[in-house]
């Protein structure tokens, strides 16, 4: 049995890259059947689809969520292997309330939920929209994906350090699109009453205009109204090149660290002092 | 009396953070009162809200403007303690010029100017648009959220640093923006002369493609015109890659500048002189 | 005579900004004189302004043009004492050629083309859209005010440096233009003759999008092209980053040379070597 | 005959700047092809250009794939120069294979594929799109203008360097770009099914919102709609701030390099290792 446990944890385990020879098979095995069941939520989406594959859009569902739940057993049932200084217990209950595996749980949930309210005779709300946002969960096993792409960790953490800078664009942003929303009710309230009716109806205008999409849809005419409106364009320009400028600062630094880490390393080897004495004869000696 | 104008400047005062324990809820709930008075004002703006809600929407606005008004005085009166140097005077002047203060002036000055018109009788006036104007400059109070925040502080210094290039940066546009409105109404005022009728109703069309919105409300169809736009376009590119390099760049200078200036400092201390003495003759050596 | 040629020099040179009292109010109103002028260009662009203020705007014509020529023939006559080391002749040869001076002279050209146009009985050309093009000309005096400003040269000067990148990003993005028009035309022509008739007319549906413009007087509504559509414009903002990144890297590198030649400067006075023999016993002296 | 071997190969090879004073006039002779070839192709495109003209094209195409297949031969033939430590055979075989090679051979395969399916009489394929498609393939050509431009090769190889960060971009790209999709299918189905029938046509909308390409031919109506597409905006500028970012970073370090490099090698040479030997007893000192 131990040894059964041990070769689940080495098959499974992400980071035991140089393991068991299975090891990685699995992986792209789980990566694959991940992508497949996106692409799955994705046609399934198509309602002509929806009716003429039903019963294989389903079997393929019940496959993918019993390996997805073996997955996050095995993965549970070896936490002990994992975090080797915690108790049985600890271990299981430090790897459920891990990210990573609270996003496994999100990937198989829906389907039980579903399964247990169909149960319960719930068909009724099953039909409803909130049958449509239960399969669209599924989506979320995207980002199972994140276990296994090291590159992608590294961007999160350079764009996590520059977190509260990111959030303080965002709060900037935030206020230019209140206030532009404002400028625009007053300009353009009387001669658009459908487009502008009230501030927060305006900020689908102002988020379209800061952000550079402009779907056109909505659009000032008035002469005034086109000037603030050039004039909030500009600005969104200004607020856009902010998160640009941070995360291009941020990834320059970040390349520079590890260099300036080692070459303090190395210069602190070479910072052994050279002797000042002679050990031979004392004297003193000069550099 | 003194002792509760030291507690006073305690509780109000944003800079001194280890002080008194009522110094961090009271700044907290000064912001939820500046955006709840925010979104109270957006919701506001819609008609139907503004007439069923009316008194609830009155009675907050008298409740905000009474907090903000304390805090206003509050300040004003323990000006002395905060510009310990000055006289009391000296204090509350400096205090009534700060940008700060003029913000929290503004913040409640649409307030009182609208009840002082009313109380002269000049309702006619505020049932204009002069009005709505009044009511939206309560929204500048989102800038007292200034003051409860260090980072948008910094990022503010870095974007003043860059100033003077932000300025000709936007000078450039002015100058793409007038000679592309002036060839674009010569290649399409003949053609589509409500859309181009003249060149600063053109300046529309030339914001909308250099910030690169694109409305699509006003568009080049001849060839000559759209040749033109396509070249317009990509130096719009050109133009707006400049800001964000600019802050970039002073975003990198900003994160080096404090290593930089340590390893200076290291630099001096390895700067172990030349010999100044030759140590068999003992005499001075020259340099 | 003399006295009056250094004091017109004295008082047109922008480069001797601590000499003459007048220096400086006059290069002001040349500027203001240019604004006006471009302002004044914009205004008659329309009709009915034109029509109206027919004289005035004449009038204001004749006196900037007035100006502008004696200032040329100012700076021309007093080329001499800007280029000490040239003789006279040459002295107005270099100016006339410099590019400051042609820009200059085509500020103030179009005025007097018009005026021997008409002298010579061309009135009939005049009535044509030439003479638009010849009016909208004189917005090149937007380019004199280059002569004031020198932050506008700094950043010339860095965009030049960077020149041969950006004219490679140029090549690059047109040749992803020339691409997806063709395959955009091979997705779209058989469905959209008319928005999508040759190559060359799919192109400006290809710079609408890789600019990200994105009017939406063109857009693919096949699958295929839609998919298409959506690679391209995932390129396309690739391809926009790339001269942000460019200028970004290049003002990095701008503000860190100054630094960087200061610290050389320094090295070069510290580089004096130490002894390697001491003057006076002979002996080789240890570092 | 090996003089004339050598001739061709020195008029050819790109890498040959210094010799032959044919190398370099024939260089710009076959960019010229090239650029005229892809303007052919451009303009054939269109009907009635290309009926009118059709003689011409065809003329000046066999005109243009004889030159590229004696560059080609040519090219092939001289390969033994290229590389000289190769045999005749090896070397051939090594020119054939490499990328830019591969490349001249598509250039002009089409050409030949169409003469052979012609000759075999396959005239019926080629009446229809596939023959559009063969004589797209002719663009391919721009792709020869590699062989001769340093810079760009210089941009392809910073980008290249880069290429892990930009997979995984384009992955956080296309994650967010499924879920958004599926979002705005929840949110607009119901009101708009023929805009958003299904999560893979969905798609369309979120790539022209995160690109802020923004056509308008699809945009949300619904209030929840319209507050996701805000969310949605937004962080697509993020995640176009990324790439950015990346190259700018990539771009500074590619500057630095080379001056850090040569700093290093200042470096060792100031290295001047603490004494080996003690000044006053002769003995070797440890370090």
């Amino acid at each position: 049995m131990k040894r059964f446990k041990t070769f689940v944890f080495q098959v499974l385990d992400e980071e035991d890259d140089a393991g068991h020879p299975l090891n990685k098979p699995v992986g792209l095995g789980i990566m694959a059947l991940i992508a497949l069941s996106v692409i799955a939520v994705i046609f399934e989406s198509d309602q002509y689809l929806s009716d003429t594959f039903h019963r294989w859009f389903y079997a393929f569902e019940v496959f993918a969520v019993t390996i997805f739940t073996l997955e996050y057993l095995g993965r549970a049932w070896t936490a002990d292997l994992k975090f080797k200084d915690l108790s049985r217990w600890q271990a299981i209950r430090r790897f459920v309330f891990s990210p990573l595996a609270l996003i496994d749980l999100l990937a198989i949930a829906p389907f039980y939920l579903e399964l247990a309210l169909m149960a319960y005779g719930a068909q009724k709300i099953l039909d409803t929209r909130f049958l449509r946002v239960l399969r669209l969960m599924r989506l979320l096993r995207l980002f199972k994906l994140n276990r296994y792409n090291q590159s992608l960790r590294l961007i999160v953490k350079v764009v996590r350090d520059e977190r509260e800078k990111m959030v303080v664009t965002l709060f900037m942003v935030g206020i230019l699109l209140v206030l532009s929303s404002a400028l625009m009710f007053t300009a353009e309230h009387d001669v658009q009453p459908d487009k502008f009716p009230n501030i927060y109806t305006s900020l689908w205008w102002s988020i379209a205009t800061i952000t550079t999409v402009g779907y056109g849809d909505v659009y000032p005419i008035t002469p005034g109204g086109k000037i603030l409106a050039g004039m909030i364009a500009l600005l969104g320009i200004g607020l856009v090149a902010l998160p640009t400028g941070i995360l291009a600062s941020s990834f320059v630094n970040y390349l520079k660290d590890p260099g300036s880490q080692k070459e303090q390393e190395e210069k602190k080897e070479e910072e052994k002092p050279p002797l000042d004495f002679c050990p031979y004869c004392g004297k003193k000696l000069p550099h």
